[in-house]
């Protein structure tokens, strides 16, 4: 089987790396001629464009940035055109629903599957091939290609038809952007009415205030080892991509009409976040300095 | 070891029971005779006052509704001058930490160890003896009545000093109901945009999105049996109380100076709900019809 | 002077009416076939097509829906290349800033001045020619076109640069939707203790707590006289219109990074009581529905 | 007529020399020897004690801190039971509703008339007799004293029976506080996107987001001479002495059942704005600094 891969950055780059050594022959392209280099020297053959990325491809897949750079890709660039009719599209970026469901349908049009399969697990989970896919689009696509996925990732979900892959993500970005600051908020409080964060951590673990960061991505410093808490907020996933993602499910719920009153609460406390603490490039646990600002200084 | 047990309702029927059935000497009183005559057919020994439970007791342990019925009973009803000095006074009550600081003090005053020690759990883990206690005092005294609380519950987690077990059940139950609504909203989110909501909740339990209410207590009619959502929200935790929690986490909050925006945005949310939709009495999961009014009419 | 006009709704229609009244040369076009015989009925002359309405043009106006009908008219209709270059442009339509700054420097390469020029007064002001317009764009082309505008309302403000116009209008209307809400909460609270809701009201107006909702538009049924309360919310500024204004606040706060913290829980408001109460149509003073759903019933 | 005077402070202080301007006859206490000190320097005849002030008194006024002092000076200290039957006694104190109708109640069952007269207009106001009353209790009450509230304020209202002037007082602060972070989230947006905000400002105050801040007391540093953003945010009403009112507000609606959402959203920006930026001391149009970090920068 073939692969084109567009995008090999910090996601991308490892990604293609993991299907090279499952054998595929893989072909990268990227705009960043320093990114490309790299994927080059980690073994992944490197080609001068897009279109020859996916010259006579079986598959090919995208990690880019946002909406914008997806619609450029496939549409404005002719990638679309230049697909085999037999081929299947996979695009990996976090990106509107509404824009997943408008190219894929244009590639419909063409006689092309394509899947919305954003991912979760970071940069960490690409390079031990740990990632989690939502996928959106055609079940009996998504069969076909399941062993491209099942080297990139461990946990393959098909959310549904077109676009719901990157509705799964967003759904579970803006509980997890709540349930963190939540969980700062819990903590703060208790801590100021004199608790211990590692005790109060304990407790509501194994009660009903038990949540994923709280169980493995704990925020205030001191309570877990190796995560960003424990390295002043240091790698992991950043305020900037976080309300990225935020701004993607506020609009899908305006989009819906639907009523997300503390996901949109927690997406302009993350604005407000870094603002005040230029935080854009901290992990997005940090949001622990808007809740707490006294914390590192105990 | 003989034990006064003040307030046999719906949580503190099973609790004293589940003593009886320990063997300890258990004399119990209520304010409420119907609830005490119940108590009584369930073979706990039934006394005519709170002071009479308490004469010659080793332990005594009060289950009330609010703080100010802990106030009278401890201090204004003078159960505090009545105790032996050697005894050891257990609240189980949820109240304000301040309450519980106060009344300890008072109790200190005697020469009475006193802890704080509200559950988690329900009418169906106090029947179990299954509950949760977070404690608030002395260690010392926590470890020398531990096998008092072990007849009633499978987790003792010490919270602290006095007070701490209070605060303890505060945060963790203003995180809880920040991410069952939350979950609401995410689901309610991927349902307007085309998806399942048993297949997104099964997405994000596995993904950074899990936390308590959408493993074990999914408020989506349909995507779970045995949980308040598959019985139009009957029994489980009621509005009514979790509001109750959420006013005295609030109450804590402006006290500390600390910041809990989304606590009390879900007070608010809760509030509405509650007058909304009559919703006092249902379970604390019916604040899915707030977010999305038109689910159970599919 | 020759103006054509696009868009002869309940804003556009009496606009155009007023031109007319004031000498100007109007040829009015509408995709509504029912709303052009209206405009017609009324004394417009009506041409069959947007091309031909702009044909030999002086000043262009347009009052359409959204962002998307202004971008299909102007770029994908050809509107612009239609115009002679010496044209004014003048966007009535409240839509995004963005797209009304794209539109105009799309106009501005072929030479045409463009303003966007939103409104504030509803259908009243429209009809009696004392609106308010927020105009952006070149200020020398505005002194040109003032006397266009002063045929149609009452104040004409120069908020700046092209897309300031709809910038200005989306701040006012985000924080008119915040203290619409909030009056409508202090009211609440007020009568939950006891107090008179016109005399509360009267107090506030007299004090800090004075705002434009309070003191002209209050939401309390049986305060005011003429105002949307005093009907069942019937007429005024329904409940989507209000939604729509606050996606695009809430979008260009995206946009921008800037925490809008209480417009962005306003849409949520409205939102929810949108479902809540099936209230889309109603005018917007109707957010105390969900505050004191009792309030009539009383 | 006599007068006592109970708490001779910031506001207390130029509310006692005001009186004795009027030819009252005033006796003043307070706990502070200075600031009593500085009443007797300003021309008020001081005592050694609260109940030599009230002694004969035809008329008591306190103004103190919080409801804890109220309750002390009024019931455990026994100032009720040393007052004569025919006083009545004027609490100008901003405190709890409850606590006003409670110690109102206790007056009542001596036979003495109580009033509750919480101010607005800050220090000015006190110093210039211009105070804003609201008050609560019995209209016949308030017609026979409303001489004594006249030398001190120009605009008196009746709000209704007991308690209702502090409602009245907590309902209007929750409001300002509202649009006073509404406002500053408005110009944030506003000059984000190119606007001026002096220019946006008259645009606002001209329509439908007309507001008291946006009026007289604009938050953005260069739109106003004479407030406190002119001048680094000193003096003016305290982020603190705003939280306090936020606090009580929010405990009143807590006991009522009300939702306040925008009212609780605004205390907790209020109380991270304080942390953040330890923001306590200054003026509360600080709150543009939460919202707005660059402001002062430009």
């Amino acid at each position: 089987m073939r692969i084109g891969f567009i995008g090999v950055g910090n996601m991308g780059g490892p990604m293609a790396r993991n299907l090279v050594q499952g054998n595929y022959a893989v072909r990268a392209y990227d705009l960043d001629a320093e990114r490309l280099a790299a994927a080059g020297a980690a073994g992944v053959a490197t080609v001068p464009s897009a279109l020859d990325a996916v010259q006579d491809a079986d598959v090919v897949i995208s990690m880019l940035p946002a909406s914008r750079h997806v619609r450029q890709l496939y549409l404005d660039d002719g990638l679309l055109d230049a697909l085999p009719p037999t081929a299947v599209a996979i695009d990996c970026s976090t990106i509107a629903p509404a824009t997943a469901r408008d190219v894929a349908a244009r590639a419909a049009q063409r006689g092309i599957e394509m899947l919305d399969a954003p991912v979760s697990g970071g940069t960490a989970g690409a390079e031990q091939a740990k990632l989690t896919f939502m996928v959106g689009g055609d079940a009996a696509t998504l069969a076909r290609v399941r062993p491209v996925f099942e080297r990139m990732g461990a946990n393959i979900f098909h959310a549904g038809a077109s676009g719901a892959g990157q509705t799964a993500k967003l759904c579970n970005n803006m509980l997890l952007a709540v349930q963190m600051t939540a969980t700062a908020e819990a903590l703060a409080l208790g801590v100021a009415n004199g608790l211990d964060a590692a005790t109060l951590s304990e407790i509501m673990r194994a009660s009903s205030g038990g949540n994923w960061p709280l169980n493995v991505y704990n925020p205030w410093p001191g309570v877990m080892e190796g995560v960003p808490a424990a390295r002043g907020y240091q790698g992991g996933f950043a305020v900037d991509l976080m309300l990225k993602d935020l701004n993607l499910a506020v609009d899908a719920a305006a989009d819906a009409g639907t009523p997300t009153a503390l996901g949109a609460l927690a997406r302009n406390l993350f604005a407000m976040h870094r603002r005040q603490n230029d935080a854009g490039a901290l992990d997005f646990s940090s949001i622990l300095r808007l809740v707490a600002p006294e914390t590192e200084a105990r």
